[in-house]
């Protein structure tokens, strides 16, 4: 199946794997005039780049983006845009245990199914490699909403047990602590305990949360194109996230009808919401309220204790993984979460452009 | 935005409002041969037909089904199936309010904000009548799958603070409680708590779980049409869902790799795992075990409470809703989650066909 | 395969069958605010409504369209406008020698092919009574256009030998003649040529072609979405045509550049072409001269002669067809082009409103 | 508008300009276990590589691929595979001429319409290099299709006003001479006649077909994704194409239904046609008979006489083209419609696996 296309007017398509010559991008249908540079895109990849701290893989790579079209004197020709990272640290290791066993909570097996076969070699197109692509469209997405005043913005929020008391909420300590929390002191909480699991040979899970902010009321469809379907869609389809929550998300089921409506009130001439319980979108639509979006992550299944399996001839066997993995998924992707939310929103925008009469009147008048 | 279709091959369009004519959904792409009759749709719309029960909307409606297409001598041609429901009982109600006020909780203002106007009579598009032809399509669907040794099974999980008890699960008890809770106990204090609610002029949510069986492993897709991808789409397209979840969901992310890792173990010559953490799913693939969705539904919003709001002129005011409203969405939202997961896991198995070049030249030898 | 749903914004989705109790279309992604009532769409079906001269068929059927979704006080709300015409005049005839015999011309042994089994009644789906979906969906597309100074205006070109004289082109002509030519004595000739057609149980194939006036430059897009390739696409879906022209078409091949060139030119203040060689489209994009696209026809494939066939047992046999049908398809076909043409005309300008970052920053200032 | 992916399972996505970095394409969806390499993308590229002949533009480019992903161990993975030509011969030419003035015939002028500026480069995006995507895209899908027994065959019909004798139709001929025409004394006299017009500073149009043997009947689909219309999409969509035909085409317009229907009869047990007007479709599938297609082709814009035109400023002026343009483009455009076909028709039959219930149950059996 096709499935590496996302998006209706901006069009995203990834390719590559952990271990192949090269990953990357085509964006197509990104609006002309936008001015681009790599280094626009690479400080979105900077974020998601592994090696750079103690709770991430440590296999170096450079990740170095090259922007290889669908820009003419620094700027979109609104052609598409094709975007390259080049592999460069993929040692040549013995594959030969992955290769034959299916690795507990991978999609090994699960290839095999689907394809006959599978390239074992760190994950093929199930690594965490392949959100490159992702990110590096992302980095376009969110540069053109910003033009719209719309800030698009993830954070770590949990990790394991420890939770990120959200009173303490700072944007710069969240681009800053080891673990994306906007709060130091569960960050140094959170470290610990990943110090703890690192030790035990074991992995840790976690939850992010992303903020869409600034941007208008009616962006989105009331079926099945919702801005909450899109965002549910691009989001989980993020490796290893397990559960997505808009606003209150799985709470708001334990509540009354009473407690969860936000009343709208007028405010400085605009309509608000008094509280956001919603997370920012009714009926599929966006209410003008900041969008909030949750991701559940699951812990990374890679863990270096042996594990009970079954390899590919049929027999059952025990396993024991080796070799580079993060023990925590969740402080690099959240850039991926941010990308993802990105590319929904603006492609839901442009789509939005045609919905009344009176606005394609007036654009070809 | 072209927002009411869904699908790839086997894809569905619906159409129609609370209070228009009738609603309906084309189905197109169902594969030719099908034995179909009206009886077939019949059984899944009079599944979430209103007026049932004390703690549904007590509007009536036949809601028959016209077949109007699709069909020769009783089976599928593999053209689109048409499918339609006439609405026979709209009150001709005063909407002077609700044209004038935005509902809390309800889409009114997003509407406004996208198209300009709306259609106020019963929320219009909005309205849990859109899906009708969800759940027409969805009958053709698990018809289908039923025939490859599939099932697709939901239920309702928790009401408000009161939760199912698993381990009484049965499924005769889930298809014929009023809260399709499958544990007596559970229902019957289900139904006390929602009286009180009613009482209270409130509403309440809760949450539904689908499982669906018999599916073989290496369906869906690595990257953004992951099969968890698009059942998140799905199901957060469903009106009121604020929180989907995969397997464990959320609470997998407070857990390690070690107690997260499903191990793989064969079992009478087939590879099962022996927890299903998962929830059958690894990687945007099925893994042979079964797959479990919950849903987290939103208390109804409409309650009949007096809620402060804005009107269309912008000026704060008071509403009070009347009219004949479900003081929950639940029970009759199950058959919906039953019939949106048998959609998208059909489709699918149908863009699979093609996943191996083997498959594929033994299908044209 | 779901091939009943064109376009990308404004989506059509058609669907019954000569013999099934009603055809229809759903159209999705029409702008909000659009006045319209059952009138607009009756005055475009009864231009392709049957029985209505000596050279169509003689089957009668009133083909009142319904419309049953999408409109309130008489705008269209933006969300599915569901359009169902009801069948009557089925005639419960014989079908026994169509049923098993291959009728040479027509598609029955390729639906046996792909699906198993045919609706044989009437040619089933691929009767020209599919058509009324795309027609009624059309008469809205332009409608819209209308709104923005864009007119399609479709007609007959050449029926078997007898060509339209173009320089006595006259618009009134082409809509009041039996035959849709615009010049009443090509209409004439045309007429008697068809007669003798008949009366040698003969059929006759033909041309027509559609001008869209108005259309700004600038519409389509450089590489697979061409507005010529949809066009191209769109028209040849029309049952019967086997070839399609933009501009000079095939004649285009045999002139060299410096015939084929349109030059540039400014006039009152606004770019030109004093020739309009290229049909209005260069490098897929709207030049700003009228679109010029025309299509061919093959002769009605009912002809009531014997022929030689095969059997659905793999028999040689002969066949004589019998029944109600058009000597000639054009004259009914035009306004099925027009409508094919403003459709994905429409849907292009749709998708072009996002093109320029300055316009998306614009809209959404 | 995002219009550089093509297909619904095997899907194409190309990037790349005239005078960019490189260019490419990524195929998704391709079947998992199809040996591919290098060579084999090769060997098509190097059909529709520049300064081979007198009769081709001089620019000189070794369009060498690099395969990137999607590959292990020699055979495709079902995988996203990226496959990148770089641009090696952009003479940094003074592009002062074409930045400031619109080139008839070309779509200059458009591109400013539509994106308010255009990378005036080579023809940048609309450059006949944009087909180096398609090319190396349509190698896969012929290799595929000649694993199924399906050939796909293109040639040079005509040259201006030199057609070939298809009743001296050699195939190693037409892969041999200049002109790709299948007739040795045509190619003779077309050679001729481009010298001609080379010397008079002009260019020249023609004509290319196309044949698709083996196919089995049952392809493509009746109403709006028929064969034939998605090979008129694909086909026009190739630059400089202003028609295309199926079968006999036009001339089918002239001619009566007992001409024009083809017989069927049996022939060592299958079912076949005595003649082929129809070109193997009838009603949108293949009816088991050869595809035939036919595309005409405008003459290059570029020539080298000075032309009226207007500029960026409007003003009208007069220009002169420089630089290195094929005086026809149709001796190197035939492998691009031949990839085009292989790629349309493949994608057909993937969509075909699931048309029968029976085919969908034996395959998950």
């Amino acid at each position: 199946m096709a499935g590496s296309t996302l998006g209706n007017i901006f069009k995203i398509t990834t390719w590559g794997e952990s271990h192949g010559k090269a990953l990357g991008v085509v964006v197509d249908g990104c609006p002309a005039g936008l001015p681009l540079s790599e280094e626009d895109i690479q400080k979105y990849l900077d974020r998601r780049k592994p090696g750079t701290s103690a709770i991430t893989t440590q296999r170096k790579e450079a990740d170095q983006v090259e922007l290889l079209s669908g820009i003419f004197e620094g700027k979109t020709t609104g052609t598409p845009i094709s975007l390259m990272v080049r592999n460069t640290s993929q040692i040549s290791a013995d594959y030969t245990e992955i290769a034959e066993n299916y690795r507990p909570g991978h999609a090994d097996y699960c290839f095999d199914a689907k394809y006959g076969f599978r390239d074992y070699r760190g994950g093929g197109r199930s690594s965490g490699r392949e959100t490159i692509g992702r990110v590096a469209a992302g980095a376009i997405a969110a540069k053109i909403l910003e033009q719209m005043g719309i800030t698009v913005f993830a954070y770590t929020r949990s990790i394991g047990p420890v939770d990120a008391d959200l009173t303490k909420f700072n944007r710069t300590t969240a681009r800053s602590t080891i673990t994306a929390m906007p709060d130091v002191e569960a960050d140094e909480k959170a470290c610990a305990y990943l110090q703890q699991a690192r030790e035990a040979c074991d992995s840790v899970g976690g939850c992010m949360e992303c903020l869409v902010e600034g941007l208008p009321a009616g962006i989105g469809d009331p079926v099945f194109e919702k801005l909450d379907a899109n965002l549910a869609k691009a989001i989980m389809s993020i490796g290893a996230v397990k559960a997505v929550e808009i606003g209150d998300g799985a709470e708001a089921s334990r509540h009354t009808g009473s407690e969860n409506n936000d009343p709208f009130r007028m405010e400085n001439g605009k309509v608000t919401k008094i509280s956001n319980h919603s997370g920012g979108i009714l009926g599929g639509m966006s209410d003008g309220s900041p969008i909030i979006v949750r991701a559940y992550v699951k812990p990374t299944p890679s863990i270096f204790r042996p594990q009970q399996t079954v390899n590919r001839s049929g027999e059952n066997t025990e396993l024991t993984i080796r070799g580079r993995h993060d023990p925590i998924i969740v402080p690099r992707a959240v850039v991926v979460m941010e990308c993802m939310t990105a590319i929904t929103v603006l492609d839901a925008m442009m789509m939005n452009m045609s919905a009344k009469l009176e606005s394609l009147l007036e654009f070809y008048r």
